[in-house]
């Protein structure tokens, strides 16, 4: 989808030596899963190359062979034989993250979980969807249709769910709905061990033990394979608004977003796109918005509360310098208000065709967004890096689009350089070096900064449960120095 | 506060045997902390007394010594000189656990957090406060009062932050505000080392590595001691509303729930009381409320919208045959309503004069609620047992109060038995044996049935973090046979 470096040490990895790979073992694991698997145990150059493309700047490391699971019962037995021969054991679902989780560096098997795509179970009363790992998150919207229920959580790319809750994946509606780690009531989970566990019940709150379901989401396979997950649903709202209000700055297009969450208005989404953002999409779909800070809104609940709601915000916009605010119940108005946000994307790229892009995430505390977010700014302008920014503000975390010449060795390396820069720029201002993206191969090297100390209780975490480290290897943490 | 056993085996608790206790090493750690702490390390009998008191139960397993910490360097010290001994270390808040938490059955040090009371930072931009973990949810939402803020989680007792979070607290309002799980943005923690660590970051979501603050969250100081809570906080609702509705059945009360949680009502506090409960409270308040299952809701929100609410729960309530329907938004009108809420523990206990009470709970998928609780109610009239229930009903959480004869040893031994058959029809009815109390000493055999081989992975990551299990031994996890 993304263009990628064809090689490259973006983002601090390193190629891994091929003496670190296990040739014996990796050979042998094969041979028995062909046995086993027959046409659904693959080595073709093509698939394996697929399945360990990053979608971002990431090289492509693929796996040896690509087995696709279709039960719960195939994945423990492929990991029981991947152990038993101490073989790497990469999960995959839909490979849309981002930080290249799926990346074999020291090669071995990739689990392909798409076979694995039926919803098992709809407790209408419950709010809950048991699934296999899969189902997309369209694909259960889709399921879901009758039954005035629908699953909030939105990365943008039709994700699966296995890998949303690997990734511990959020989106634009994290701040009605929550993330992945708000949404997944209990998982079952195979072990490196390929033994079967259950992370938690259907049961909406628990205080039994410790949280392993919390311990699994987010951890990108270094710790178990995710074979079914249970899911919390909502209620499809009554209505819903959209609003849209211009902003002289970023300072001011924050200071409307405190308020809003202050004063409790439980918006259903609250975008901020900057005004090179803004410039992007006038240009792509013709629309002629100013060209400032701009926050797109969208509220969920009865006819009268999503007005109420609009209204709302619209007199805090005003306080605060907003200017042009419109907003609408209707289908129509809101898909044109929203239509800035739908294709940002595509429009960002567009600011610089036949750019390479570079997509990456922080998340801070709210009252400093506006210094992160034109920090962001001074910086890439500083390096003289074109750099779109947008956000789902609500939450505090925000997303850098950089666009950059690939074929420039030097431009590269000023990307890299912002790269390197914008994570310590969040953690300097009490936030996270990831709010929805992951750490993957990317990032490691910040989380050990991030977390300081902690990185050694993962370490411990991730050397007790997977002792010979099969598990997703290379990701998260670096177990040897 | 409560009564309790002098000496029993109830929930399964078996007296350690003597030979277990590190009787050199406790005698040479209280030798060292008694030199560092001075009246800060207490060893007399009614202190160690009162810091095993477990206000169930369970008998009282005093600690060897008492040492108020004042500092984050202190906790680390303490922790650091019992680790170089091999001696247990009991954290203690307020002492309000319900499953003998701050019980010292291998004895050792009890570290209590009462002189840690600071509040060390409210982020109103943010809706965060920084508390130590002695700071109790009421002293936070007194310094609170001018700020337009607090905090929600409200667990019936005044009980201290940090103690909420090591036991995963939550109480009647999580189905609108969520428990501790969702409440904790980071903390910081020492480890059975001594080390200190942070488990997050003050941004509102983050997909930065294994999500160390859940797993430490309900991890009942086993796995670390909390010294500093980040918490979420939430706007003061404009508007308040309370109700109250009647049912001819506990059945027909749960379709009113559901109905309610279906329609997406943001319904902050849903309780039901048994008609048992209502009977007590009938008695103690002198009210004449039918007899029958009562609901209680509160709404919090905009003017408009808390009167919506009320209104669309009346609607609910008569297509689910619920009778003397009645609402209101004025506080005394409202105290009035939820009467039969706030006196019900006390008006339980007047249900038997003298008796011995015992306090347990579960929680099942809403769909199985009224089950759960009408088999409870049979299983407890079976037994010839004084059983009110009452419930967090939106989550499907409820507790039953058990009041028998402590005189009686066969009396005792029904009660024993319904303790031991609740949890099991929880997990049959695909629940959790707690919803908010935990686990402690009380119900280790029982979450063994219910968590299955992810019992093992429990062990291998308390072993993993606590090699000489020194850190509240004897909680959540037995580790040898």
């Amino acid at each position: 989808m993304q263009p990628r470096f064809e090689k490259g040490t973006l983002c601090g990895m390193k190629q891994c030596p091929n003496s670190a790979r296990n040739e014996t073992g990796i050979a042998t694991t094969i041979g028995i899963l062909k046995q086993r698997f027959g046409e659904l145990c693959q080595t073709g150059e093509a698939i394996r190359e697929q399945h360990g493309h990053t979608t971002t700047g990431i090289e492509n490391q693929p796996p040896d062979a690509v087995v696709f699971a279709q039960s719960t019962q195939d994945v423990a037995e492929i990991v029981r034989v991947a152990a038993e021969h101490k073989v790497p054991i990469v999960p995959f679902g839909t490979g849309t993250s981002l930080e290249g989780h799926v990346n074999a560096p020291l090669g071995g098997i990739s689990v392909d979980v798409t076979k694995m795509d039926n919803v098992l179970d709809v407790h209408t009363d419950d709010l809950d969807a048991v699934v296999q790992p899969g189902v997309t998150r369209k694909a259960l919207n889709a399921q879901l249709r009758d039954t005035g229920l629908f699953f909030p959580i939105d990365p943008g790319a039709d994700a699966s769910l296995g890998g949303m809750a690997a990734t511990g994946a959020s989106g634009t509606n994290a701040v009605r709905y929550g993330t992945m780690r708000e949404s997944v009531l209990s998982m079952e989970v195979v072990l490196p061990s390929g033994e079967i566990i259950r992370t938690g019940t259907r049961a909406r709150k628990s205080s039994a033990g410790y949280d392993l379901n919390h311990l699994m989401i987010g951890s990108e396979g270094t710790l178990g394979l995710i074979t079914e997950l249970t899911v919390k649903l909502h209620g499809v709202p009554e209505a819903m608004s959209s609003a849209r209000c211009s902003f002289p700055s970023v300072e001011a297009a924050c200071d409307a977003v405190i308020a809003t969450i202050q004063m409790g208005v439980p918006v259903a989404r609250i975008e901020l796109l900057d005004a090179l953002s803004v410039r992007a999409i006038n240009a792509y779909s013709k629309l002629s918005l100013p060209e400032t800070p701009l926050l797109l809104l969208e509220f969920h609940g009865s006819t009268a509360s999503v007005a109420e709601q609009a209204e709302l915000f619209g007199e805090i916009a005003e306080d605060t310098s907003g200017n042009n605010f419109e907003w609408s119940t209707s289908p129509e108005e809101r898909t044109r208000l929203w239509q800035a946000r739908h294709d940002a994307y595509w429009a960002q790229l567009r600011l610089r065709p036949g750019a390479m892009s570079l997509a990456t995430d922080v998340c801070v505390p709210i009252s400093n967004l506006a210094k992160a977010v034109t920090r962001a700014q001074s910086k890439a302008a500083q390096l003289d890096l074109m750099c779109p920014i947008l956000g789902h503000v609500g939450d505090g975390n925000f997303h850098c689009t950089l666009l950059f010449d690939g074929e420039s060795r030097e431009e590269k390396k000023r990307s890299e350089a912002f790269m390197e820069w914008l994570p310590e720029m969040a953690i300097e201002l009490e936030g996270t070096i990831s709010g929805e993206h992951g750490i993957g191969q990317g990032k490691i090297d910040k989380l050990a900064k991030q977390a300081g100390a902690a990185t050694d209780l993962m370490r411990t975490i991730k050397r007790a449960v997977d002792p010979d480290n099969i598990m997703n290897p290379g990701k998260i943490v670096r177990l040897a120095p």
